[in-house]
């Protein structure tokens, strides 16, 4: 699994940044799906190697602009992209199916493919999964923002272990068909009357990867528990330090508070995104220093640029 | 005058060109108005010299997504820019206030000026006024393309012709208070008895110019009207001639067309644009040849380019 970001700064596009939006791309199959949707999202795409004929869902956080305006375009441009007959679907919270069904309706824009709608309706103040698949499952929480803003965490399935097929060779098992019965935990008799217990030759679980993405908010217990142990967590960093009382008033986080969230949860590595424009200004490069803030809390923080490829490993401590 | 074409693709955006937009700056008083507005335009502003404060109207064509899902970004962004508070108007077909106020109300974008809208009912299949003020009349026509599309055309007022003062000079006609009214084709009497006409010393008026800015047709007598005698005619070419079939099928011109539209209305200068993006495929160059096939009707053909500023003469022929 992959991260592109293709947008990382808040509220309005600069020259080198563009507005929110996440690709998490699953290498293996070659799909993937997009955590909000900024104006100019398709453009981005367009000038990474994202295909749109292989978005298969849209997670949004929460129905401010500079999250959703982007979305009437990728859902049309998708129309005229190769395998655009592929259904898509769109979660996030009430709200989201009027303003996709009203900006295509008004503008008599016909899609080539169902479009799904799936509103979030949380039941709980804590996490609830809302999605679930063989490979995957995808939690979300509300966090707090003033609107509804979620934070979304894309969980893989474990996969069973290695089959140790060198020792089954010494053995003398036959290759063939009982190595998947061994590799599915059972015990199989052998011809000479030996009998192999695949459990003693399968190796450890592979643990699936946990990816979060958050939607803008002030901190809250919320993003620590969503993204306990996670791989990556990718949470805004608004502002630096010196401005807390701005992020405060706006419902945002600065970089210091993001790097205390991941350093509660005991994530493995911290993104930031969603800068204000206001400390990339030529006469005012602010950049820097809000890096440091995050790290001095948490030293595994990574900032987040336009078009920026960030590829999951696996935890391979212990 | 100038043209500022931001947007030159149709349909979808390239890595060239992105959807439609087209500024007109009244280079004098340093004001702009938009006509039509893609996805993306707030960002081709940013890499412009146009300063969202200075936007006061927003013309806009016809109803489809590459013309008008730039509009909540570009609004919402107005918000942000200095003059912020100075109202804005949006003129555009039977829709577009749904649109802009299903897409602002969704997302909770609040503006921090007036915004305002004139949804245009045309009540004849001709020409129509829709704007009048002391400088500049805006007229509009239905063109031909499905959906209600209109072409706009800006024209200026008349100015009075240039006071000779060289020769009220020479005639010993004091400086001051009396040039004005000669200058309005008032008679006044000298001191020593002589009678000057004001109308004898006025040269002939200064022509406004016209500017037409078309919407997406196909070949319409009602472009040729609203086009007559005008300084420039931006005009949609989606179309090589080769491709006439698809043109007619999807309500689009062909350069070819554009061209003939110019001749009849006996335009100075066409300006094309709309360009479909097949034509701008790595291997498969055909721009060249859709200039040629316009040239072929209209010598005075130019072809549009993102970014590209057009200024706008007065026409001194006679």
């Amino acid at each position: 699994m992959k991260l592109t970001f293709l947008g990382t700064s808040s509220a309005t596009p600069t020259r080198k940044r563009n507005v929110s939006a996440v690709a998490l791309t699953f290498v293996q199959r070659g799909a993937w799906w997009l955590f909000d949707c900024g104006e100019g999202t398709q453009h981005q795409i367009l000038r990474s190697p994202l295909k749109l004929g292989r978005l298969e869902r849209i997670f949004i956080t929460h129905l401010h602009g500079d999250h959703v305006f982007g979305l009437p375009g990728v859902l049309a441009s998708r129309s005229l992209a190769d395998s655009a007959d592929e259904p898509l679907t769109i979660h996030g919270p009430a709200g989201i199916k009027r303003f996709v069904t009203n900006a295509l309706g008004s503008t008599n824009t016909h899609l080539a493919y169902p479009l799904r709608f799936a509103e979030i309706y949380l039941t709980s103040t804590g996490i609830s999964t809302v999605l679930t698949d063989a490979d995957v499952r995808v939690d979300c929480a509300p966090l707090s923002h003033g609107v509804t803003s979620f934070g979304f965490a894309v969980i893989e399935a474990d996969k069973a272990g290695r089959l140790e097929v060198d020792r089954l060779r010494e053995l003398g098992v036959p290759q063939g068909p009982l190595y998947a019965q061994l590799k599915a935990g059972k015990s199989i008799t052998l011809p000479d009357g030996r009998t192999v217990d695949g459990r003693e030759f399968v190796g450890s679980p592979i643990q699936g990867r946990k990816i979060v993405i958050c939607g803008d908010t002030t901190p809250t217990p919320n993003t620590v528990e969503l993204a306990r142990d996670a791989d990556v967590l990718v949470h805004e960093a608004t502002f630096i330090d010196e401005d807390a009382d701005l992020a405060a008033k706006a419902n945002h986080s600065t970089a210091l508070q993001a790097g205390r969230a991941a350093a509660k949860a005991n994530a493995r590595v911290l993104i930031l995104t969603h800068f204000s424009p206001r400390y990339d200004a030529a006469d005012n490069q602010r950049m820097p220093q809000l890096l440091d803030e995050a790290k001095s809390a948490f030293a595994e923080t990574l900032p987040a640029e336009d078009l920026w490829t960030y590829s999951v490993a696996r935890n391979t401590d212990g």
